[in-house]
């Protein structure tokens, strides 16, 4: 995690603290269930919760340095500072028990706070979407000018895109939301699957149907490949902000906040700089797909290699993608749109964009569909050549007034009409 | 596509011939629900079918070469073998209106071949898993004997895995059974919203939200990257096969066929070669994911860059898995399972897996597991280095008799103990 | 390989026919050197080459198909048509002593003939750059205007980037262009390393230093990480026409030829789809790189699992980075450019891009940098706002005055004096 | 980078305040060069120098919150330190003649800690490969015993492919030791290039032939891809590691330190974790390449984009690696060997390895080859089916022993023959 790219939530989240809480939190749960069973001592989780541990990564950390072994070194820091009891702890489990288990309930956790911020983009887009509903802007293809679009209209993609991520980090969650407390091999060789399932249950996770000595990493690559999607979803965003922003463009750009300074060189720039750092981001938070799915193939009932993995992906795309998702929001939320350029943009098409209507217009005359695609090519060619107005070159066409009434050809070029249904597509975003 | 790697069904699916008539259908689908509109003369669509027209791949690639447009050459030739009436087809369409909604009909295509693929693997592995459900083999985590498993188990953990697949590829084949026929820049200037429901109802496909001048891509990336994971989890269980096939392992091997040659050097191998073709297979299918992500951000209203792309990785990918659900599915089937080299390889780890029962016995009669440890791993470190075996020195350390009765320690060396839950487990597999 | 992407050499390349007229090409060069070592009588190579065989790469695949082993079924084949001189073919050797060498003489071709089409992309930029270099543009970061550049200096950069990646194509071919023929596990159990060393001099090759059964594959690796740069470079150079060619931008694009349709359904757009093409392209090559990478774990003497891979990104690299190339040529040298465009996006810029040229006479005059840097951003931004030009707000503010003279000020709006090192970067990129 | 994964001259090398210390170095090279060349007093670059200016990186930080911009926020720190003469710094300069240029000397330095530790490697290496070159094992490909080899060469394989890697690691090396002085858009408008190359030259550094704001990242994509292909190296040793210290092989392991627990639940184990680790870590490098490819494509003359990938990447990739191969050389260097594990699993074999010999004989005696090839075949599966041992069973078969004296047969069962070039081979590697 780059602490520029990470917001004090995921910070906690991925610190040392919170991983080792999380154990106990597991430890303490299963050792409820055995309780339960009657394995353990009742009320021994009890009286270690009372006990208020204060536990210190540092001092764990040491005893990790002789025994070489996380859980271990974490089991005798436990036992350290609450004696007798914490005997009790870890009984007839594997680390990976503990650990998987302690891994599910982080990747949840993380999976709320971007959820959380996944819904506060989609409200930022839909608000600007609706306040955009009816801004007209030329629409492009190829980065070349197409036919006419709402400003509105292109953020509702937006935010539909946003919409869909949003199913797809639940499924994403929910993948994640197992746990095993199944033991060395996946046997429950010392301990009964009914133990996993109460401990499971009391931490809001579900077991793994068959374990191995982890729950298979499957479930992690399904994880890690949603936060990619979600990064390129942001990254269209971004890119299409960068677009907008151009010198030639200028249809919105980032709000530029008092004191900034666009470059140590030339100060009258304004830089999308936010944007351009979005896009950087996402392709970090891509690159952590492809390890997580080699992650998949471990050998056996499980080996190691997945850890050093996860030690950096797991707090560094879900960081990163969380930071992706605030920075978008604070983008789109102060985008300063400029409804007069897009109009100039608009305008400068020479009514071109109308062409395809004319077209049909033709062909609904009776002309062959390829006639009339040449009639409209040679008109608009000359048109772009500065010959004239498009709409005037095919006013003089006798081939075109022959098959289209002045008020016909007129009916083709209306703004308005080409954007009816600009409502209709917003709304349906905002609903849906 | 690799005509070595790709079965007929994936071949016919991706030819040119499925594609252009893949197209046909879009537009006659479209046509028809114009003429309900009444902005096409009814019958159009009726009188096209039933010329049953023969596409020539050939013509249409010859009249792209000019055109520079394939959509355009198709209707060209549509044009030619049909004559007047089909110049009502296409009518206030864009090309990416055919080709999104058609690409939709083929990846949906593939996904239900995948499925059935899918299906016969689980099959397979239910089939096989129910058969070994009793068959103990030594569990191994980091390639190092663990605890006792059944090879039952095992293949109920990849059976698990490959429902979970089957889960994800239905949810995948929902995100992209999505079409649109939503114009040039997805504003329904020249045909109404009504249009495409009916068009793509009658496919059998929904429309897409909020549409560019194409589907977004998101839902492709969504779509590969479930590919992707589905072929990690081949790759597990091919890596799995390739391990038990080991000289030293010698647990199960591959069907070696008749008439095969292993080597051209050394007549007596038997080589896995199958289950390491289909971990090299799945880095292919692994491979398609990046770029899907990447095609994800495209400029406004779309840029042409993921076409090219997707010509690869939706044949390449799709085909590729089909293939290897395939070969993991005749494996699978066919896989020589040796009980007695399990039987051996469990007995030379000379009982040493009973260890954590012991320990747990030790700590039950209260000894602090710190203590349990050192005298078990002790007792397995001489064991390990030939000083006797390990209950026998276990047995023999007045440390550990004075907390177990001999029945105690002979209750921890229980196979049949340690493996009762596999049923109960190879169950849940089969039942999920 | 795609056929669209694949211009004829790279399909002759790959073919099947060449495939086993290399295998055959090097069984005959160790068949010669066996021959001088006398292993093997006399003329043996020179009696099967003077039969010409005529390879049937159909009746091969179905020997191939019974004995599952292609080498033993191209031998069989081989036999079948060339008798029993045939049988000294092979001799001691191994599979992977054919396939591997085999497979370096094709991967050096294909660096061969992509190295000639680096050249001609080279010649085409240098010709372009040559004459654009006094063509002025503004230069731009964060796609906002900067400061004043020429176009030749732009595709002077491209040539600079297009002559290094020569340089590491070469170094790449190198080291691929290494044989071996050393045995099934490279210890010359068979064959004295005298017989390789022949061999491999014979076609061109060097022996590998350790073998294992095959080349080991982190040559394979460097090679296609190398081929992802240098698409990587031609994407760089595609997406700068695409946005040389937006609508708003004008500025120069790719060559239209006659008979060719930008769009079905909007007659006027011309678009960079070549170039946007070519993004997608370098998508597809980059994907080569991971498996690649993945391909050099093989276990132990070597497994089987790269085989498979190989067989698709060889030739699927290979070939699209060539097509590429060609293409980006073709670009490149058809590329419309309008001189009078650049220097209309340069004039909107109202002369911002003299401001460091002005803030630098500010604090050669004294004052100190930061404000230097208010005085010229105040300016800036009020030019920006409309307030007036920029040279008059700043010739009109006191604090400026007081530190540059008229003259001093005019001396800081001089596009020739910003350009004065044009030529030598562009000197330098052609003579690099 | 991840602490547990980082050694201390990584930490050090990608500290805040290394970064802010190598900008005033870059700056006082370019005050030197601007000194000469008269542009700025003379003695300011000394005088700035002589008070040992103490950087302080939070400071730095805090004036970046308010100007967004770091190089601004740097200049603004060192005015506050240093007072006047200060402000003749970064005269006629952008930022990226700073950052870039200091970029190259941070990755020049972590090429250089790389290229010491691949040395260290390489030695123990060298060491161990020299003491074990007559130590027979069995060769496997396939994971299946094929022919003998010795261990001495098998590490001398890795041996070689590592000092490839030192060859490949300093060609990226001159790759990116190149900084850049050129202003904005590379045109040196307010500076000549002999202050670049003066200043250049001083650091070490060469000047990019044509930069355009930045150096092109081309250069980085070849250093980021030759991490990833040293890193698969150390990859396949590590997996290597993993295959020898299998329960089942058990021919070599990673050194057992005293006090290191293996198992939270199993005392008696003994895990392969630190090649393990690698496997993981090999990855996370690997996962850098594709993103430093992706940064190639900037728009224009830059975007910033890639700031943000090389945040992370360049610091995660350099230490992981420089961890990889520290860490490696350890394991190297205390490798446990057990020989005659090795050779117990060479005869486990029952000298069926010996079979290409026979087979060659056979040959040589006159048989066709798929003849003798059938014969070996069938002795062979007939002694894997415990008929018989491979040699008695072929001294038995009336067909061989009119081909072979007992003599001819008995020469093609000597393992010393079989390893005579062993030497010769690690020698090579050794030499080379």
């Amino acid at each position: 995690m780059i602490s520029r790219y990470t917001s004090p939530e995921f910070g906690a989240l991925w610190s040392s603290s919170a991983r080792y809480e999380t154990w106990l939190k597991v430890e303490l749960a299963a050792c409820e269930a055995m309780e339960s069973a009657q394995l353990v001592p009742a009320g021994t989780a009890r009286s270690l919760r009372e006990k208020e541990l204060s536990l210190d990564p540092v001092r764990i950390e040491e005893i990790e340095r002789t025994v070489k072994h996380d859980v271990i070194a974490f089991l005798t820091h436990v036992e350290d500072l609450a004696g007798p009891p914490a005997r009790w702890l870890h009984r007839g489990m594997t680390s990976s028990d503990v650990l998987d288990t302690s891994f599910a309930l982080l990747l949840v956790k993380a999976a709320d706070l971007l959820e959380h911020r996944l819904e506060a983009l989609c409200t930022a887009l839909a608000r600007r979407a609706g306040e955009h509903r009816h801004t007209p802007m030329i629409g492009r293809s190829h980065g070349i000018a197409a036919e006419p679009v709402t400003f509105g209209v292109v953020l509702a993609g937006h935010l539909a895109e946003m919409k869909r991520c949003k199913g797809r980090l639940r499924a994403a969650r929910e993948e994640i939301a197992v746990g095993k407390i199944a033991g060395a091999v996946g046997t429950y060789a010392h301990l009964d699957p009914s133990i996993e399932e109460a401990a499971l249950a009391a931490l809001g996770l579900r077991p793994e149907t068959v374990a191995t000595q982890i729950v298979p990493r499957d479930r992690h690559a399904v994880f890690f490949s949603t936060l990619a999607v979600i990064a390129a979803g942001v990254e269209r965003l971004a890119t299409n902000v960068r677009h907008w922003q151009r010198t030639e463009v200028g249809e919105a750009e980032e709000r530029f906040t008092t004191g900034q300074k666009g470059s140590s060189a030339m100060p009258h720039k304004r830089n999308p700089i936010l944007s351009e750092n979005l896009c950087g981001l996402a392709r970090l938070v891509r690159a952590a797909v492809v390890p997580a799915l080699e992650n998949v193939v471990l050998w056996h009932e499980r080996d190691i290699s997945h850890s050093s993995v996860e030690r950096a992906i797991a707090p560094d795309a879900t960081a990163t993608l969380g930071f992706m998702l605030e920075r978008a929001t604070s983008i789109v939320d102060g985008l300063v749109v400029y409804p007069e350029a897009m109009r100039r943009n608009l305008d400068d098409v020479g009514e071109l964009y109308f062409s395809e209507g004319v077209m049909l217009a033709l062909v609904g005359a009776g002309l062959p569909r390829q006639r009339a695609y040449e009639l409209v090519q040679r008109a608009a060619m000359r048109a772009l050549q500065g010959d004239g107005g498009f709409k005037e070159l095919l006013a003089a066409d006798p081939e075109v007034t022959r098959h289209l009434t002045p008020d016909a050809l007129a009916h083709c070029f209306d703004l308005e009409r080409a954007l009816a249904h600009a409502d209709a597509i917003v709304d349906r975003a905002l609903r849906d």
